[in-house]
């Protein structure tokens, strides 16, 4: 019963975060053997946050919470406000496990990726 | 006699900004067979900004420059501030072919590398 919730900024923009509702409902296809629910949330100024998210986890009875922060470069969000947010839930729900895996920018495909891209 | 430009956000960490390098060298590597010449530059806050990126390219004598947005999500800095620094570009350097190509966030194989990563 594993969930996973992208975790990303948040927008002021309302197109901006219905990007990344869009890719999450792409996540929710191709990982469907792996994460019985899959959900999206925003570190800032939209919902849900990810206390509200890791909620609805919850109130699905998941075990374990596997947690994707949506970011291209290390910063104050990736090592302090991510960790900490999850710390409170950790506290709130201490029978679950979390992982906060690694961000966007760190993963190993993606400049392969760029490259297939960009490669003429 | 094609140039790429990787354009970031740029952010007061240097240790961010130091990703951007090293995601620039790793795709000089990469892309070496299609682009003369591979550039970061920083849209804010670091350097070398674009117009500095793009006088680099011409210094080499460019024929071509594409532009690559490291960005998740559309914005005001997709739509309107990159687009707005590469028109002056156009004003400046007249007989260069320039192209923006789409934001990291909207590349087709982004999902697919995210579930790659994330599946158990």
């Amino acid at each position: 019963m594993n969930s996973l919730i992208l975790i990303a900024h948040g927008s002021r923009l309302a197109s901006s975060n219905e990007e990344i509702i869009m890719l999450t409902e792409c996540l929710q296809e191709k990982l469907a053997d792996d994460y019985f629910y899959i959900s999206h949330a925003f570190l800032e100024l939209a919902e849900p946050s990810i206390p509200r998210a890791i909620d609805m986890c919850m109130d699905l009875d998941t075990r374990r919470i596997d947690l994707f922060p949506y970011f291209l470069t290390a910063g104050k969000h990736t090592t302090q406000d991510i960790p900490a947010v999850v710390e409170q839930a950790m506290q709130k729900y201490p029978g679950v496990d979390y992982e906060i895996k690694n961000y966007l920018g760190m993963l190993k495909g993606i400049t392969d990726m760029i490259a297939e891209t960009m490669s003429n």
